[in-house]
């Protein structure tokens, strides 16, 4: 399961990129879980739908309208931005796309929950985060980091 | 969608009870969505499972280790009773088995989210509660009552 | 600490008997916590700020301007309803004004986190929910039981 | 209403370090919120009841033993990390102190509420954090900045 999180508006190239890692995944077995609204949640979902895939949508608002229309299963939490950590939490492995102050925290709550985050022109936050140049090479070492044994999860407050 | 909610412990024969509605569900082309942990969650994700349906487990605790072994899609929410109002929220109809006070803010948070309520057995809060006497009768009914119209929201606080 | 919980609009008789509430808690030292909003929540805080008394209200919104005028502490959540799950965690002991399902939601809740629940005419869930018929009543009422040692928690779902 | 974010478990200085901002917010009329626990959370409130202030704690957990003994208002969410996010809305402006990821989210949703952070040699997300070197400084600049008319309210996920 592979968390995709990065800006709910961004440039359709950008969106196209959040596509490939999804159809990647997809096609890879994973399941694709993100925010369940627009940009590259929508971006990715669409890849993984394209691809024959099973999308999760963890929704800020309590309305399954919102969701985009490429997510299997909506979530609709009513919990605004808290739900962040949710989709942080089911995932085995989180791709960051570039995003502001909610994509940054989701990769804050990533690196607390001691998932593995791969960026794609994400924030830097150091070296815990995997940069990557392409959607491709973020998917594959997604995929493959989602695969080993996770770290014991530890207090990091 | 549709919501199975009562009891984390329970007796062998209510389990197998959830069983039957999970079964009814995923043979008729539902989804089983529930709190993911043992006793009614347990017994309606199984028979789900039996059925070769999907099942999603929305977790109090943040480990996904919690969660019982029928479940598909784990949500490891780490909100603690605060994701009753998540399952509840996710699913078109729900399925009130017997519990204690937590099933009961279940079947409370679905009627205010003006969702059909289907009980076997369950809490009477009134006539807004489909009254049941068997998991087939509540199956069925939830499965029809999920495919109608929803009543538009409306603030009943 | 007292929770007050009831509807969010109700009419003058009935806020005027939760500012009754507010008013008895405050001028024992007692301090009001509440969804933060109108109706109910309104009255309650009114009448503990005119006797000089503190305020929390712990907001279903994350906009603080949504609180009601009255309330000194807030608590602006962006959590919706799950908010209620705060207010009477937050509570030493609970009176329960008429409210529809938000209402048995709380109350729910209370029982479940094992607070002392007293109520004004409110919902009938057993035998566990302490009745009274007037303000003073309840007020008093809750403040005692508020001062006893509580109940061990304990798992009821 | 001041927010100190920082890591729960610390060294003594850091811990004096908060105190320091804990007592200039008291002594000049401001309320401390945080996140109720140990180390930065401890010292920030010891500071601000050692000048008779108002100090308020919304835990993690659901049990408001846990909170620290500094400590007037314990809001005991049960929510774990995702009650950062409301000791971040609840609050004017925000000192942070060094920390982790917890810390890290903490700004990062501050940031995305568009609520002022002061930081005493946090984590440096750029020009939107004011960056001060001794806790009387940061204190100040706090409350000057709470004192502002608040920015629009903005989506920048």
């Amino acid at each position: 399961m592979i968390a995709v999180v990065g800006a709910g508006k961004c440039s359709k190239k950008l969106r196209d990129m959040a596509s490939e890692v999804g159809r990647y995944v997809a096609e890879h077995g994973g399941v694709i879980v993100c925010g369940g609204m627009g940009g590259i949640m929508e971006g990715a979902a669409r890849g993984a739908k394209e691809a024959g895939g099973l999308t999760i949508g963890i929704l800020p608002t309590d309305s399954r309208d919102d969701a985009n229309e490429y997510i299997d299963i909506v979530i609709p939490t009513g919990f605004g931005e808290a739900r962040n950590i949710m989709v942080v939490r089911s995932a085995d492995a989180v791709v960051a796309f570039p995003g502001k102050y909610g994509t940054l925290s989701e990769m804050a709550f990533a690196l607390h929950a001691r998932k593995p985050v791969v960026a794609v022109n994400a924030w830097r936050l150091g070296e815990e985060i995997h940069q990557t140049q392409t959607p491709i090479e973020a998917a594959e070492l997604a995929m493959k980091l989602a695969a080993e044994e996770p770290a014991p999860a530890e207090d990091s407050e």
